[in-house]
């Protein structure tokens, strides 16, 4: 199982109307009304594809109430922690000429007491079945980044892997705590180390502690730096639709593939001091992730891939290359 | 005790963005959520000045719960009917350089027998020590505007003056119904009847069954037409601020002087069977409506006014007129 953490959760708005106009009103044609945040779309792809996870989410008030009810009436797994600020809603405005324009609430205010609440119940669960540790999306206005390093470090305490997916402070603060792997985009990358390029930004953050750093670059693949080199693949071609989700996608893409490969390989060994081995970024799992990727394209709507695609692109991309072998990714029995 | 009926209400949310710019992703900077629906508006400001108010609302999921919450927390009386839809919401951004965009819902189904349940609390509250009827606000996408007829004559048969202030076909089918007032701004006036000038649009409600029918017209007054004839009040000159709300708290301040004119002159015989007498809209009653929708052009949200200066405005006015009297309204006591 995959304990996903989702520090921010969103009830996830999205409004068409006719033409979107600064400064008038505008009557709205059609509402969509969804369980929001980058964990929870990690967690929904998983669940397309049959890998169980269990989502951990701090939710407060009429909106939390609301998100752990669609969470049920999507069949997902979560744990929540009662906070009593009011969990954030994102509203995005659509119509069918503009750029989307998208409208983010900066989420409660968790108390010192709520974030030792979630650290609490996040090593609850490290000491059940867990095969890896994702902590994805933004951290609360005002938050401290230093939970996330919390729960990595309980993570690795327990011999159990770690992704994280944050932006600024927080990703800085995961790599320290040793995360197993660093995940940002590209932007986030240079905006929370500072570096001028992504080699130098991503040996920040391996010098700092982290096992790997697998880059999204949007349109132009993926890439995963280890101290000792780069591995690249490149983004599915001919692939447009909503890039919203598509790196969470990528994300569930990388995990359904690295526990398959730990599920092939040599398991490593479990001891409460010693640091997890970092399970092997090779070439297929940037592959998957890219095929994941471009499968969430396709939806409207973030948090969903079209499951025959991933099949498809993970096809085409092994009939074209040497290193090719059968396209039966245990996700599709599971 | 004045009833309110608000058919469509919402959670109002306003985002504070440093700049609005359609296409790109805003930072939120600061939210305020309120219980929103043109009849709370009037029953918030009816409370400012003493004036009791009882609110009956069909409230649907999470937004609904909020609402109800919100009601409780500003001390209002609410009667609720639970309905299956989920409560509107609201969304108006709004910055320092810009008008405020605003993104309005079209609200729940209500369904024919969630109608049926508000009809019979209307006639239960009724029942009671109910002085004014007032429905005011939208009704919920493709709802039946009849309902609004069903309402006005649960009131008309108990001897319960109406006021009614709706848009389109539930203004028509008040009117017809025989309500005591009608009460739309100009365009709302026009859009309804189709007609080409106000006299000729409320000549029409009245033919159709009207008592009175006033009409706001924002910064050049208001009027009240009757058969035969036309009272008119400027607005307050030099007023300026947020109109949002200003044609509520107006309805609110024509309902403090319709119900003080009651108070000192000759009761109506209450009977079953005919219908109330009109309360008679003077130039008094217009010009406190004036004097709280000016009053709450001065408070930046909607259902509030500034008390001071809705007691300011009125003895201003008095100042300044030949038919001028003590200002002392009633509302100021309560």
């Amino acid at each position: 199982m995959i304990l996903i953490v989702t520090p921010n959760p969103a009830v996830d708005v999205t409004y068409r109307v006719a033409r979107q106009h600064v400064g008038t009103t505008q009557r709205v044609l059609d509402v969509a009304r969804r369980p929001g945040g980058k964990g929870l779309n990690v967690g929904r792809v998983l669940d397309a594809v049959g890998i169980p996870s269990r989502a951990v989410l701090p939710l407060g008030a009429a909106p939390g109430r609301w998100i752990a009810d669609g969470l049920d009436a999507l069949g997902l797994t979560h744990v929540d922690i009662a906070v009593t600020g009011e969990t954030r809603t994102t509203v995005t405005v659509v119509d069918d000429v503009a750029h989307p324009t998208m409208f983010g609430e900066p989420g409660p205010e968790v108390t010192t007491d709520e974030w030792v609440a979630v650290t609490d119940v996040i090593g609850q669960q490290l000491d059940g079945d867990v095969e890896f540790l994702v902590v994805s999306g933004s951290l609360p206005h005002r938050a401290d980044p230093g939970v996330v390093a919390d729960w990595v470090a309980a993570a690795r305490m327990r011999g159990v892997p770690s992704l994280v997916d944050c932006p600024g402070g927080a990703l800085l603060a995961a790599a320290d705590a040793g995360a197993t792997i660093c995940k940002p985009n590209r932007d986030e990358l240079l905006e929370a180390t500072g570096a001028d390029d992504e080699r130098s930004g991503a040996l920040q953050l391996l010098d700092r502690g982290a096992g790997a750093v697998v880059v999204s670059r949007g349109a132009d693949g993926l890439a995963a730096h280890t101290r000792t080199g780069v591995t690249e693949v490149r983004a599915v071609p001919g692939v447009s639709g909503n890039p919203t989700g598509a790196g969470d996608a990528a994300t569930a893409g990388l995990l359904a593939a690295l526990l398959r490969g730990s599920s092939d390989g040599p398991t490593s060994p479990t001891t409460t001091t010693t640091a997890p081995s970092t399970p092997r970024v090779d070439h297929a799992a940037l592959r998957s992730a890219a095929a994941f990727g471009a499968a969430a394209v396709l939806r409207p709507v973030a948090g969903e891939v079209d499951v025959d695609a991933v099949r498809r692109f993970l096809a085409d991309d092994d009939g074209a290359r040497s290193d090719a072998r059968p396209s039966d990714p245990t996700w599709s029995h599971a």
